[in-house]
Parts: structure tokens; C-alpha cells; sequence
């Protein structure tokens, strides 16, 4: 057992890293006003921002302009940067006296492979920072206006994701859907048929109510509210893809059947 | 099933909403340079801050000077106001044409009541929105530099709080515990023996992991890294109590015993 309190108290809101750097910065959902003080300070300060597919324009356009912007995600029909060659990228450019940001969709530590990148920094001696973002379960409910919990019906938020390390099983839905739960599932439609399966072997009923919001902060922003049993017929109707969140409530007082998750009215 | 667009897109940076408005704010963990720009942008333009006990005073020192600002939480020995009297204060001072702020730790979707207090403004015809806030787990993993998840261990991240409506049992931590979980467990510190009891009941051994962050962001801020075991002796000797984010990892390889939460380095 260790224990520390930390005695520099308050972080100062503008610190400039040193040289030699890496900060894994959270850039939100995609709305530039939705990134915190202590991340514009960062993206300001870099030397070299390293950046992903769902990084908006307007966050990326934060940076200073003397930033060189680097692209490691994955553009249509052609292959992503693996994580090892990004690993690779970010600590050469740290260890050459750069202030490297890497700049992550939503929050760094949630489905962000953040620890893969501190671990690689953390090897060679470079230091490295996270800075959290809004992840995008909290952007879509923001957005929509409605709340993630709410006393005496759901008092458990589960995030979870059906993107899996290549190779992988998905873990699916076990254990996930307790009365007084909310499921916020991220990155899930590409797998929708697995999902409403999962849905239904939790026990829910064919017109349980599902909620998806995609595209969360940017221009192409839309929500679609149906139900279990219509799934994937209303999603592939309306051409909803990832990136998109799939809401799902299952309150305490209705753990099968109905629409419960909307009789509430307050939370999503 | 209904669909919509947003055709405004991208929210600009800077938004000034109407007299007689409602935003319910996320004030984040407590440092001032965690806000978002937005949150910052709606602080600015109050004209009446409603705030509660877990706001610091650098987060309610962005509000603009002439904001007249109103404590609605509970002081130490005191009652606070009860939901109902905060719901009438906050939609008779946007009846009356101001902009209100209704300031949250954290973010007001996640645990923060804010189904209660957007259903009273709706009943009165007010416009209200949600600026999120970065939640204490999420801001406990940032101030640490260890992720909530990890590809192929902790796939799954669930907030749950053992603080319930007055009246209502503590839930416990049934079914949360599936391999391949991150527990962060919100305002659990004064009911302890509980918790030690739940992780038991959920199969956890006495070495397991437990890490606890107290007062994260702030000058108080206190890391405790103990096990199941010794969860309540070493926080009372510590004197470590709420506000307080306990997380305890279960990695898929791991479901009972041993500190395999710990094994990952990268995760918490």
C-alpha cells in the first residue's frame, strides 16, 4: 500500500510542457468549445500533433500553426497506422526534443489505447501526461438533453464497446443489463445483428426502447430512437454507421418488457 | 421511431443563450482549466450561479463579476436544500429573464440529478440544455496516468455510486464484476464495509487490488492503493474520505484473487 497527496495542489490553468514531452490529449466529440482549457493550452504549446480518424477539423485547427499535423488513423479502404508504429512515431518524436500531443477522439483513458502509448513513453524515460476529454457517452446525453442516471431508477452507467482487439470475441452483453442500469454501447454497428441478439438474451422485450446517436458533436449529428426488435432494420434504413453510441435503460422498477426506458422521461 | 439531423452542425464556439434560460453546467473535478470552452462561455454570461458543495472556488471564479452567485449545497452540520426548493429557485430566476447557470461537479448527466431539475424547467415552458463536464472517474484516471480500459483486458467501465435516494438500500455491486470490468465506484467512502462486503460476495480475493482517489484535482488530492482486504483499515488510518472515486479492475485473465489488476501496469 502506498499513499501520496499531491502538494502542488490546483493545477495551474496554463502549463507549458517541456520539451521532450508527450501529452495524450481527449479532443471531445468534435465540437472545438466542448475541449477543455487545460487541452487547447496543449495543442497550442505542440510541436507535432499526432491525431486520429474522428478528430474534427475545428479541434485539430486549435493547435498552433507552427504545429506539424501528423494523421494515424485509418482512411477509407487503405490500412491504419498499427499501434506500434504510432507507439514508434510519438516517442522519436518526444526523445528529438519535441512537444508531441496526441490527440484522441473523446477521452484518452476510455477505449483510447492510451496505455499502450504511456507504457512505450514510459520505457524510453520520456514523460507523459493524459488529459482528459468528454467522452462521447456524455456528449451524445448532453446533446440529446438527457441525463445518464437518475436516482431510484438508474444508478449504474456501463460503457462499453463492441470493438474488439483484432482477432478477438466480443465480449458481448453477460451480466451488463441489471435493473438500474444504463448501457451506453460505443462503437457498435458494424455488429448490430450481434447486439440485438445480445439485447434479447438479456431478456428484453421486442419493444424496448433503443437509443443511437451518431456523428455527436459535428455537423453530421443524428438520433434515432426505436426498439430492440427494429434494431437493425431502422438503422440500415436511415444509413446510421459508426461512430455512433447505442443507448439502452434498463430501469429497476422494469427489468423485461415495455418500453420502461422512456416512461422516465428524463433520462435517455 | 423518430430521426432527426441537426442541420446547425458544428456549435460555434461562442454562444450567448437567452435571458430566462437554464444551462446546466459541468464544473469537472475541481481545477479551473478543466472546463470546457463552453462551460467557460455559459459561466461568463450568467446572470445567477446556482453551485453546489463540490464546486471549487477556482471553477466558480470564471463566472463573470456580476453574477450573483447562490450555495444550494449542504454545509457541514447543515441540511442542504432539498431538490424540490432548488428546482423552484432555479426556474423562478429564469422566469424572471436571467440566465441561469446551475453549476455541477463533474458532469451533470452522470450522477448529478439533472433529469429532476430539466423536468421542472420543462414544465414551466424554460429551455435548458446539458454542457457536459469531464466526471470525476474519468479525471481520477487523467490525474493518476492510468486508463479506465485496455483492448483485451477491461472492456467494459462501470460508474456506479453507492449514495441512493434517502430511503432507498445501496444496490451493491451484483453482476458488475464480470471479467474484463473497471469498477469506478462514486461516494462510496462512508459506507466501506459495505463495499468490502460486495467485493467478497463478488468472488474478489483479500489480496485484490482496490485504489481509491480522493479529492481529485484539488490541493486535497490523495491516492490510497490498498487491497480488499485491508480496504477499511487502511482508509480510516488514512483518514481518506468522500469525495472519492474507488476503482478496482477485474481483467478478463483475472476473475478471482491475486492482484491481477495491478499486472497490466497500464490500467488502474
Amino acid at each position: 500500500m502506498t499513499f501520496h497527496a499531491d502538494p502542488a495542489g490546483i493545477r495551474p490553468a496554463v502549463v507549458i510542457p517541456k520539451p521532450g514531452h508527450i501529452a495524450l490529449v481527449g479532443a471531445g466529440p468534435g465540437a472545438a468549445d466542448l475541449l477543455t482549457l487545460r487541452a487547447v493550452e496543449r495543442l497550442r504549446a505542440a510541436d507535432v500533433v499526432y491525431y486520429d480518424r474522428l478528430v474534427s477539423p475545428e479541434v485539430l485547427a486549435m493547435a498552433g500553426r507552427r504545429a506539424r499535423r501528423v494523421f494515424v488513423g485509418k482512411e477509407v479502404g487503405a490500412h491504419s497506422w498499427p499501434q506500434d508504429r504510432i507507439n514508434a512515431a510519438i516517442t522519436a518524436a518526444a526523445l528529438s526534443g519535441l512537444r508531441v500531443v496526441r490527440l484522441k477522439s473523446g477521452d484518452p483513458s476510455i477505449f483510447g489505447r492510451a496505455g499502450e502509448e504511456i507504457a512505450a513513453a514510459r520505457a524510453l524515460g520520456i514523460t507523459v501526461e493524459i488529459i482528459p476529454g468528454i467522452t462521447a457517452a456524455s456528449a451524445g446525453a448532453a446533446s440529446l438533453c438527457r441525463p445518464l442516471t437518475e436516482r431510484g431508477r438508474t444508478e449504474r452507467l456501463v460503457l462499453a464497446t463492441a470493438t474488439c482487439r483484432p482477432g478477438d470475441a466480443w465480449a458481448g452483453l453477460d451480466g451488463v443489463l441489471q435493473p438500474g442500469t444504463m448501457l451506453a454501447l460505443y462503437m457498435a454497428m458494424h455488429r448490430l445483428a450481434d447486439v440485438q441478439g445480445a439485447l434479447r438474451a438479456a431478456g428484453l422485450g421486442e419493444d424496448h426502447a433503443v437509443l443511437i446517436a451518431a456523428h455527436i458533436g459535428t455537423a453530421r449529428e443524428a438520433v434515432l430512437e426505436t426498439t430492440v426488435g427494429r434494431l437493425c432494420a431502422d438503422a440500415a434504413h436511415h444509413g446510421i454507421g459508426n461512430p455512433a453510441i447505442i443507448y439502452v435503460s434498463v430501469p429497476k422498477t422494469d427489468r423485461t418488457g415495455g418500453s420502461g426506458a422512456r416512461a422516465g422521461a428524463a433520462t435517455i
